[in-house]
Parts: structure tokens; sequence; C-alpha cells
């Protein structure tokens, strides 16, 4: 696989009224994305609530969005198969491989924490030699995970084992680290950037790809930065980068991750509520939320 | 069920030399405990590696384990059946409901976490609520699970609408916490006390059951340090718990949670090695490791 | 100096209305303590606020203390000259040792945090080494130092390089390390517990002397507690412990350390407000708490 | 005041071999900051070790530092006057109002942290107030002081109430909180960058000024760092900001602070030892560093 380039979407799970997941509207949910001018799609994330998902529901997740790729290959599809049991892991994986799927993606073992970076990359190598075909993510969150390891030291640890190892989705504000795992190698990793209100200092280190959640619902803000930035148009990047921050102050206004599924609901593309154990908007908090958003005057920027 | 009381272990899950479960060895273990004067075990947790454990492979564990109860109902034992996703946790409780488990535990979920102690006892209900004749704990374990919230606000919320509660397995140094939680509601709940280290601190404020990882291979130590207590014998009470300190300072020295089942080996019950991201023992480790288990001098104190 | 024992109230730094040191008042306070059994102060600590004086008015305030012992040697008076510049700690010290003071204690340095327990005890031997003659404490509170070094490791590497190091006022919840200390070299050190609301489980372990700050206004609820304890009587000490735990539960809600100066303006004894940056409570505030201490119904265990 | 531009060095105090300050060399010292095209240097500051200082040390610093000004008014002098007590803060403060230095700066206390960002507040004002003709910054560096506010409330606070309030030196990597700052009230606030390692991505935000220990040592290569960005060769700024990294890696492998005192002497300027808790780089260590420095391979970006 190449890398990836532009905004990778981490998509919400769509779930019904009964708390169930709608695998139904993922069809529709692939079209938004690329009508809006994302080119992937990071399923079972933070943001899809993989964790919070039967091990078959994750499976069938990942089938649907597998499966709307036949009709249209326009996303590149990467399945989060991360978890605390690497056996689990594997399975997971392996089923991914035979359905479609991209790429998978692991998580650093979040209950027992890797003591170092070598058990660390060897619980990575232990699921990523299960699958030597497919192209296999690390997804760096330290404040979800708690594993907090430098990056640059991963790379040097899997570049001469896992052939498959294929970069990392950089989700933390550690910049010397990441852009050390750019430069590694002449580049040979694929370093996706991970959080969204930082897009542009991530661009001027040399990102060229980014996986978010608002990227869901504001894609458009996000790809006239990037264009905003390769045009050496600063001042304007700068601005929109700054809309994108208001934006996502809401997120810590509203109480978090549930705040995503309400922008949805905003943009008109509703997914229903997050499971326990986060709480979801109240319908009074989702009045003054949807006024607060109007607030921002960014309705030109939403994906629609 | 009644309240639990003396020693409950929380046994190591035995593994061959393939990594894979070795369900035979469940009976001889259910046979050590009951030897060494242990009262309980509290299977699947994180001694006996639970979150590496796939989800077949944690109701085998059960089923055997339960299975020893009908031979012999000499133990409760309790099934952890605490995870990320709310509706795994559930399917696991309901299949402990049919297969003569005495209660389940939960943990809090350890990737997204509660936003506050009204978000935990959301997700402990919803796991309760469907094995409602089936007595449940709360696994309070906050190093492990980054989830520190007041034991004492969870039983005020929990009180009133979740009556299988049956109580805590308290793995937490917050004495304040602790002995409000014994205090509360005239003593309703089962406070069992999760650190091994700190018997004696908990008797004195009233802990009348414990489970921990050493009790699996230093029960005796413990029930002695039990009995000079309850004979009002503090001198004694201290040398023993000091004893107990020592064997435990190995578990820093030597690495963490692995070492449990080097001090299994030593005392002649193998449980093969721990699951990846747990580091082994390496064999000269191994062997610097029994020397100094030979220095302690307490030979007598192991189980056997 | 002997071990100490009994309670060693942590005196808070009376303030005139103008937020200046009233060093006048000293002389009472002296007698406040000594009229309800406590045995020792110890000052400039973190309820005295030394960080947040002058240097001229920790020295003032020391001698002012030690000048109550001129007429009336009924208290042993320990003062904090801890900082993050040793030489500005150790002027400090051999100040204290020209005017009757009995012993200094020295914090870990929290600005620079020392890497390890080398570090620590380089740091505390530099100031010691200045007052050979001088008993020395070190004050061991990771809360607010940020500094959680095993305090066994540090018994170990002072016991042969500093003749005046005298023990630790120790206030942290690690009663693995607690119990060690105490037991080390014979029971050489004294170890002088420094969390009210867990004394009677640092009794268990053999605790013989504490400091604290609620023993300034709730000195015969803790003399209580000790007899009870010393009877063998654990039910009412564990009953005395919990009105403890339920009268510094009101700290956490009144907003922290400020709140023991609301408690000295209940039982009588003004001590003005606290320096910025800590928060002083309201008026009104103050009118709600007192009405919680009502409730907890425990007029004849507070300090008179 | 303007707001500062270009590189801000954060001097080293020199020490002599007793461990006193070398108060002669600082003549010295400003002419190496000027010569290597530095504009401010921000003295008594974490790199200056004001915190190990004692007061009468700090205040002859900052006079040395002052009075080179006199000569030859090439560089700004910002003092910093922080501290746990906020009157100490406001003397050192009046002094510096005194002796011709350009502005203050004050840390958050950091033995009792402040509250929230009223208390901050409250107790920078109390400071500021006491030198209202004295421009004031806030240096915020939650590693050390374990106060980690959003600095866009602090502006919000302060921006009615303190009028010499000029703004913050930010040694933090919050950049959408750092972005926010940068845009507050137009620009209106002076926002210093203070982490060197990531220079390129504070430029690209709309940083102006930076302050930072390794411009003591490298101003040359931040300088052409600078000068690449401004003409929009982000491909060779991406570079010099690698090798910057390359160069900080060796703090880390070397022990932190002390480290900066080993470049100083490698580029010919001996700065002397750190105070205790620091520890300093043994001579075996010093050349192990040395020769770690010389494969950097990067004279021409040192000073000299």
């Amino acid at each position: 696989m190449k890398k990836l380039s532009g905004l990778i979407a981490a998509p919400f799970t769509p779930m019904n009224s009964t708390g169930d997941v709608d695998y139904e509207r993922i069809g529709d949910y692939y079209k938004l994305l690329v009508r809006n001018g994302c080119r992937g799609a990071f399923i079972n994330g933070s943001t899809g609530e993989g964790v919070s998902l039967m091990v078959d529901e994750r499976m069938k997740v990942a089938e649907a969005w597998a499966s709307c790729k036949n009709d249209q290959d326009a996303l590149r599809v990467i399945n989060l198969v991360g978890g605390t049991s690497w056996r689990e892991c594997a399975a997971l994986a392996r089923h991914s491989a035979t359905i479609g799927i991209d790429a998978v993606a692991v998580l650093a073992p979040y209950y027992f924490k890797p003591a170092g970076v070598e058990s660390l990359a060897e619980f990575i190598e232990l699921i990523g030699k299960e699958v030597p075909d497919l192209p296999l993510y690390f997804y760096h969150i330290p404040v979800l995970t708690g594993v907090n390891i430098p990056m640059i030291s991963l790379l040097e640890r899997l570049s001469d084992r896992l052939p498959n190892f294929m970069g990392i989705k950089y989700t933390h504000e550690d910049f010397m680290d990441y852009q050390s795992c750019l430069a590694f190698d002449s580049g040979r990793y694929d370093l996706l950037w991970g959080r969204d209100e930082n897009m542009l200092a991530a661009l001027a280190l040399g990102a060229k790809g980014a996986v978010g959640s608002t990227y869901n619902y504001a894609a458009p803000l996000y790809n006239q930065l990037i264009r905003a930035f390769n045009d050496g148009n600063l001042l304007q990047a700068r601005q929109l980068q700054q809309q994108s921050i208001d934006m996502i102050r809401l997120l810590g206004k509203y109480g978090g991750i549930a705040t995503g599924k309400a922008f949805m609901r905003y943009i008109g593309f509703e997914c229903g509520a997050f499971r326990s154990p986060v709480r979801n908007m109240s319908r009074s908090d989702y009045q003054r939320f949807s006024a607060d958003v109007a607030q921002l005057d960014m309705e030109n920027l939403f994906s629609r």
C-alpha cells in the first residue's frame, strides 16, 4: 500500500435507538466521506467505539465498510483491531485480511502496560506476523492507553522485524518525536497525524496524511487549510486552524467524545448514542450546543 | 451469598508450553488452595490475565473452576468479567450464571474512562441487571484501570439501584475511603482487601476478607498473620507482615506481575508463562530469584 | 533528642488583617497546644505556610516559638527549613540552631526534583552537615513536592552519612514503605506519621508519634483514639477514626488547606487568612461550614 | 516595552569551583550572546537556577546583567522573580525596577498550587501591582511547576486587571492553547515560545520570539532556522530543526539540565557546576558526551 495522504476520517459507529449497531447506515456514511473529500476511513477506532463493541460487532462493522469499497473503491479503509489480548487482536486482523480491508491498526495494550519499547514491539509483532500480507499501523494515543513510549524507538525496533509494518497514527503532542519519526530511514514510514487541532504545526513539519474525528463533519475546513498551507498562505491557514480550534473547544465544553455525534446530528447525519461509559448529551444540552455551533459562523466549512 | 472472609486467592491461569491455557491443571490448583487454607478463588482477574485471554478462553477457565466446585464445594469462586464493552461483560456474566459460579466482578472500563461516579455506576448497573440473581462485586484497581473514583460515592449511588451488588475488591491504598466503605450503611457491603502487603492495616480497620495473588503461594503466612491479629498479638502480626513485604519486594525487583508465576514454580506448581505484553523471567533471572527467595528463610510459610 | 511520641501539631501561622504575621499570638498558641495534650509543634510547615513567608518572617516565627519554650519547656519544636535552595535551607537551619529550636526538617526540593535517591540524600546531607548538633528530619510529602522516592532507600543512604539525621515525617499513604522504615536497623529512626485520617492503621504498624494539622483543633479526639488503641479497644478506635474522617472530609468539601483556619476560628482561636495562592473561605462558605461542623456532633472532641 | 522577537537566551548562572556565583563572568556572557545574534536574556530562570540561589544572589545576578546594559544596550534583560512567596517575588520585582531590568517574569507557585485560574491570576496580580511601570511576563512551565492551567484563560482574566502584564513565556507543548493566545485580542500579548525543539511548529503558528537554553550555545542554528522559515524554505527549516532535535536528545541521554553547562564547556565558555539537587556530569561522562557532540557534525552551528 502506498502512503496515505489527505484526510482520513475516523467514523463514528452508527447506533439505532436500542443501542445496536446500525450497519445499514454505513453505506451512506461512506458516500458522505467521499463527497466531502476524505481519502480514507479509520474504523473501529476511538471515535468508532471499537473497544465498546463485542467481537462479532467489530467484525460486522469492518465487513460493512469493506463491502462499500466493492461498489466504489474511493476510500482506503483501516480497521483498528487493537485490544489487550494479542490473540484476539490477531483473530480480528486475520478476519480483516479476508474481507478486503486495506490495513489494520493496533493499540498499545492498555490494561497491562508494556514495561518498555521491547515489550510493545513484541506485542505488535505477534499480531503483525499473523497477517504478513496486510499493512499494519500502530495507533499511538497515550492519553487513552496510558502508554507513552517514544515512537522513534518503536520504529527502530520494528524496522528490521516486521515487513508489513506501515507506520503510525500519531495522536500525541510530541512534535520532537513526531518529526524524528518523519525523518527516520529517509522517510520510510507513514506518519498519520492524529490531533486535528494541531494540523498546521504537523504540516509545517512534513505531515502528509491525517486521521481524525472532526473530518467526519468538517472536512471542507481542513481541505481548505491544507490547500492554504500548500499555497504558502500561512495567514489563511492559521485563521482556518483557529476556526478548527474554536469548534473543537466545544468538545471540551460539552463533555468530550460524545460531542462528536452531536456534530453529526447538526450536519444532518444522525449516528445515535455512544455506549456506556461515554455520557451522551442531553436534549437541553444539545440545544445549547447547537446554538454555540451556529455562533461559530462556519456553515460553509462543515461536511454536507 | 454471605460475606466472604479469610483468604481469597487470585489464581494464575496455567499455560502450557505453546502458550495455550492448560485447563487440565485447574483441578489440582483448586486442591492446592483448599489444602493451604484459602476460602475462595477470584479467577480471570489481573493475576489470571483475564484481559489477555480470548472470550471463549475466559469462559472455559470459568467452567473449569466451577466444575471443581461440583466435586468439593470448598471454595467460593468469583469470576472477573470486566472489560471495556459492557455488552461483552454482560455476556460473560450471563454465562457465569449458568455454570455455578458464585459471584462475578467487574472493572471500571479502562479505555474510555467514566467521567464521574454516575457514569461508572451506570456501567456497572447495565451489567448487573443482566444477572439479577448473581452477586456482583466491583473490582477497584486504579493503578491498572486509571479510574480513581472514591468508592464511598459508588456505594452511595448503587445501594438503591442494584440489589445484587455485593461489595468491592479494594486494591488501592486509600484507607480513609476504605474505612468509610466498611462503615457505610452499618457495614452492609463486603469489602475485600486487595493489597497483600498492607493486610495488617486493613485488619485494624475491620477487614474480614482479602483477595490477593500472594495467597496462591504463601497462604500459611497470611493465615498466621490473621490469627496473630485476632489473638491481639500485634508484634507477631507486624513481623509476619514484614516477611510478606520482604517477599513482595522481589516482585518489584524481578519485574512485576510475572514474578508471581516464578513463585509458583518455586513452590512446585508450574503455571507456565504470562502472555504478552507481560515479560517473563529469563532462566538466569529465575536462578537469581530463587536464591533470593531461599534467603528469605520462610519455607514454612509457603503453600505446599 | 529522644524519639517523639504522641501528637505533634503543625501550627498555622497567625496572620493579622493586613496579611502580616501576628507573632504576638504565638504565645497563646503554644499554651493552646499544651493545654490540649500536644507534645510538640512542627512549625513553618505546609500548614504553617513556610513556603509563602519571606526568609526573615520564617526566622521570626521560629524565634517566637522558641521563646515560648524558655517560659515553659512543654513542647518539642521542629522547624521546617525546607526549600529549593540548599544554601538558604542551611542558613535557616543555622539560625534555628542558635535560638533553641529542638530539631529542623527539610523537604525534597520541589522545583528541580532529585533524579533519584542519591541526589535527594546529597541535598539533605549538604544541609544537615551545617548543623551537626541539631537533629534533622526529612519531611516526605510527595503530593506537594512531586518527589516520590521510597523512604526505605533514603534511610539506607543516610544511615552512615549523617549522624544528626533523626527520621522522617511521613505524609504519604505507602504503608509497605512506612512499615519497612519502622523496622529498619532495629527501629533506629523516628517515623512520625503525617496523615491524620489514617492514624489507626499507622498505630497498628507501630507508629508512636504523629504530626498533623488537625491536632491543632481536635487533639482530644486523637488522644482518645491513641488511648483506645493502647487499651486494645479497636471498636472504639475505629469509631473515633471515622469521626476524624468525617471531620477531614470537610476539608475536601470546602477547598482544602484553608479550611484548617476555619476550624481554628470555630474553636475560637482566630488565625486570620492564608496567603495567596491558597484561597480563603468566603463569609457565606464559613456559615455553611460551621453548620456542617455542628452536625458532626463532636464538640467534646475539639481542642478548647 | 515593544514585543520581543528573535532569540532570547536563558543564561546559565556561572559558578566558580567553590560553588559560588561568579558574577565577574557575566560581562563576557553578555558579549557572547550579542556576538551570536541573541536579542535578549531571560535570567535567573530554570536554566539560570534562580530557585537554587539565595535571595541576595538572585539580586546580584540581576545587577550584573543590568550593568552590562549600561555599557551596550544590546539585549533586553528579563529577570525571573518567581517563587512560592508572593511577597518575596514582589520584593525581587521592586529591586529589578530600580536597577534597569527591562521586564520581570513570575512562575505559578509550585508548592501550594493554585486551585484554578483565578487563584493564579490573583497571585500574579499581587506581584505585578507592586511594579506598575515594569513589564511583567508569566512563565508557563507545567513540567516543573505542576500547574497546568490553559493560558488562554489566564489572558482573559488578566487583560482588564494588570496593565503591565506583557505576555507569556510558553514552555509547554499545547499548540491549541498557544495559538489561541497568539490570536487573543488581535494579538495583543507577547507569546515567547519556550521549547527549542519545536521552534518550527511555533513559527508556523505565528511565534515571533523564543526563549530557550540552547540559544546560549547554538544561536546560529536557530537564527538560520528562522531565516529559512521566513524565506519560505521549509525543507531547510525542517533539516535545521532536526539538527536541533539531535542535539537536544543528548540532554536526555546525559541526564537533563546539567548537560547544558557541558555544552557551554564544549563551546569554550565554562560555567561551572549546577547546584544540588541537579546532578553534574562526571568527567568520563563528559568525554563520552563531547564525542557524541562531535559526531553531530554541526560545528558551524554553535555559538562562538
